[in-house]
């Protein structure tokens, strides 16, 4: 067997494309486009990398971003103030604190300030749990990314076994908490496994969607997929590679070359989940555009 | 194999006479006793039944318990403001409203209105979150008992299968949230099952620790517990009982006869999971009164 493929690429294009569409007939009717603010503190290139990638999206959809880059030793209290800021205006449907922050920075004190109608990260505790007891909310973009990629790829949820490796706050917990709904596009068996798991492949080969989210190059080999199964990779990894211009290159938890050849379908990495994040991210910031403006 | 009962009546009896002695030396530091305060709306015999057992619990422990018995009829504000003025009471450290509200009132809509400060239940959707998360609240009380039930029968979560049957959002849901985190009591490989899982009997035997969260009498049979398994069992099921005084008499979700020849350790039902719930809610209630004291 050969996998197929699963192209996020494509559909996060088609995904910024209705979210382009609908903000062309709103927009005229709310009288303003809708406002993204990113806020970035210090310069971490991988954070300044990702925070172009999403400022460069809002351009070409109609968005409005509106930048916050604070030099690395801002305080305390300028990060807080300027959250407030931008809870407070009504030009900003939409606040994303890029992280990291800097280790003087408490991340939980600065998102837990963000106006939960305005945490299109999905992050602050309220969006959270609202996600866990299943109330409409933000979700986070990744896991949002990740359900969107499976139902576009008509892939079912219903009742299948996800098995999801690794639990971080980001990926994680919020995917489990998402697909194990009684909801549609969820309602699925979902097991959380991470460094602590006994029996680990054998759980693995049990998923008929198996989710790798823990960080580490190539971990997921061909022996852990049951044959078949719908492979989605998280990952994102730096390997050492000589031939590459960079002197890296990009790989993900999945050992891609081995594992294609035993599932059904497969993300690949670049291309797969991480096109989806941004995409998500632009639908979360039309969403609260939409209620803020009651349309 | 006979499995080893766990005890809850005097784990939980236990963990009352815990709050009581600290509530002896705290209780002259602070000048005042906690209060709690219990709101019932309506009278649902059940409900009436169970807020008797919690104020009883409160007197016993040195806890004042503030009553606020509504009648069914009772409107929408009527009920916000109430919550308004507990969340304002300097009195009142913990609040607890007990559900099933009324079908006129959205159980959403007032348990969001409790102060996370004073939500000793753990349901408000900052202390959801932040428990998926991993920061510090409210855990609410069954979830919370079934955790402390298992340490303190020496039950070793870290690396355990725990295979969760039911995903309500008082139970199964928090439980699975609770028990995956990277924390002791905790760190175990989490499997969340329901009404749309393939397979379930299959899976609930790959379990080291099999809970039973449903709702259905007698649910899980032998076939579904893997021999040495833990098994606890957090169902109260009225089944007919001609020869019983009122009628009929409480079964859990477990088929107890049989289950407990192949468990290592079983909850009983009732005494098992049932007198946890009471005694977490004191425990979350001496917890939010110190924070509030600052002791």
């Amino acid at each position: 067997m050969t996998a197929t493929l699963i192209d996020g690429k494509a559909i996060s294009d088609t995904i910024k494309q209705e979210v382009k569409s609908a903000l062309e007939t709103l927009v005229p009717q709310a009288g303003r486009p809708p406002g993204l603010a990113v806020v970035l503190v210090g310069d971490d290139p991988a954070s300044a990398s990702y925070v172009r990638g999403k400022r460069k999206t809002c351009a070409a959809l109609g968005i409005t971003s509106i930048a916050h880059d604070l030099d690395a030793s801002t305080d305390r209290d300028t990060v807080l103030g300027l959250v407030r800021s931008l809870n407070d205006d009504d030009a900003v449907d939409a606040i994303l604190v890029q992280s990291p922050l800097p280790p003087h920075l408490d991340e939980h004190e600065v998102v837990n300030l963000i106006s939960p109608d305005k945490d299109v990260d999905g992050f602050h505790p309220v969006n959270v749990g609202k996600l866990l007891i299943g109330e409409p909310t933000f979700v986070s973009c990744t896991p949002a990314g990740v359900q969107e990629l499976l139902a576009r790829s008509g892939v079912e949820t219903r009742g299948a076994h996800v098995v999801i490796v690794g639990r971080s706050t980001i990926v994680g917990k919020p995917l489990a908490a998402l697909l194990m709904q009684k909801a549609d596009g969820a309602d699925a068996t979902v097991t959380v496994c991470h460094s602590r798991t006994r029996h680990l492949a054998e759980i693995a080969r049990t998923a008929d969607i198996l989710v790798a989210a823990i960080g580490r190059a190539r971990f997921v080999t061909a022996d852990m997929v049951r044959p078949g199964a719908v492979v989605i990779d998280v990952g994102v990894n730096r390997v050492e590679d000589a031939s590459a211009k960079r002197g890296y290159r990009l790989v993900g938890d999945v050992d891609f070359d081995a594992v294609v050849e035993v599932a059904s379908k497969i993300t690949p990495v670049p291309g797969g989940v991480g096109p989806m994040t941004i995409a998500m991210l632009m639908r979360n910031t039309l969403t609260a555009y939409r209620r803020r403006c009651g349309l």
